[in-house]
Order: C-alpha cells, then sequence, then structure tokens
C-alpha cells in the first residue's frame, strides 16, 4: 500500500453502477494487460516493460501504483541495493480471473487473429 | 457504419493477444456504460447523455461513432427534420452480457455499496 490513499478502494465514485465501479479501477487500454502479464508469471518491473505491447514505463509504474492502491496486486521487495520488488495478484486480483476469461471468449469469437487462452502465455514469453 | 473506417473492426491492433484486442474497443471509462444503457432500454442521443454519470455530450459523440465503427451497435433514423438516430446494440453488442455479468459479480464483491444486476435498470430510470 502506498499511503496516499485520497479515496477508499471500495468505494464506488460516479455512480453506484457496478459496471461504473469497476470501470473507476479497470477502464483504460493497459490496467488488464498488467494484471495479465502478472497472472502469467511476469513479476518484476523489467519483466512487464518488456511485454508484447511495450507498455510505456511511465504508465506501467502509475498501473503499479494504481493497482496496488486498488489492492488487487501487493509488492514484496527482492533486492535491496537498489531497491527492487516484485508484484504479485491479491485475492482480488485473482478473482479477476472470470472478468479476463469472458472478454477472452467475446474477443475469440469478433477477433479471428487473437490467440486463445491457452496460447497467451506462450505469446507473452520473451 | 461510418464508412471512414481506416482500419477493419475484426483486426488486432496492439498484438494478437484478446485481452489486447477488446481494450483497444472498450479500454476506457465509458464505452461500457453506453453499451449498458442502450442494453437497458436508451436509444436517442438524448437518452444517453440524461444518464446518471452524466457524460459529456462530445464523449458521448465519439463513443457512438466508435461503436458504429466496431460494429456493436447501429442506428435507425427515427425523425427527419432535424435528422435523429436511435441506437440498438447488434448481435455483437449483445454478445457482450457475459462480459457485462462477469464484470458486475465482480463489482459487487469488491464494492458494497454497488447495485445488484437486477437494479441497475431502476437505477438508470430518469
Amino acid at each position: 500500500m502506498t499511503g496516499d490513499n485520497t479515496y477508499s478502494s471500495t468505494e464506488c465514485k460516479r455512480s453506484r453502477c457496478p459496471v461504473a465501479c469497476v470501470l473507476d479501477v479497470l477502464g483504460d487500454k493497459w490496467t488488464l494487460l498488467v494484471v495479465r502479464d502478472i497472472f502469467f508469471g511476469k513479476h518484476t518491473f523489467k519483466e512487464l516493460q518488456d511485454s508484447v505491447e511495450r507498455i510505456p514505463s511511465n504508465i506501467l509504474a502509475d498501473r503499479l501504483k494504481r493497482l496496488q492502491e486498488q489492492e488487487l496486486i501487493r509488492r514484496e521487495l527482492y533486492q535491496e541495493r537498489p531497491k527492487r520488488y516484485a508484484y504479485y495478484l491479491t485475492e482480488k486480483g485473482k478473482d479477476l480471473g472470470p472478468v479476463m476469461k469472458s472478454l477472452v471468449e467475446w474477443s475469440n469469437k469478433y477477433f479471428p487473429d487473437s490467440v486463445r487462452m491457452s496460447e497467451i502465455e506462450a505469446m507473452l514469453k520473451p
């Protein structure tokens, strides 16, 4: 946790509609790709940065911070000098599994070139 | 269809990852709210604009254009002078049902204040 929260991670913002609440957290082009990468075994900043979509490092740093604030991921220090962290999904983050699955199924139906769920991990390997 | 497409609506852009493909279409804070509203029976620009999150009209116009380009919605002229359109989900748009459902379930678990699926329609009524 960053300690800089200005709002609760369990508080609805724009409205009490559950779709709006979740979009306040996940409604952008990058956040779910970071979740995907951690889910498939990438844990360090460098590993996440090297992923196939080439996320800009400032966006990656911002999304990791937000994901921690929202308690979707936690970090662990794995190197002291310089300080380096590894990122892991919390239960809340892992619970996005069914969301990811439904997105993949829709995508596989309407984007014929998209890879199947079983091929995503191989696609992400450097 | 607008006739202004510069890319195919079934083509992956950033990568062949199905999560990335779907985020290229739905990865923002507003698009799924427009889909939600049309799903729950709002069809005119005015009805969509009056929804609880108060979408800015320029963003609404942009999202309706994109949703048509992506073939998630279609429009029908319902008034000639001045021209007014009503928007409806296509099969591709309706197929987002399971995605919305999984988002609502996650949201209901982690945002205690969010309304249940059965209450969304009532919440959207003016």
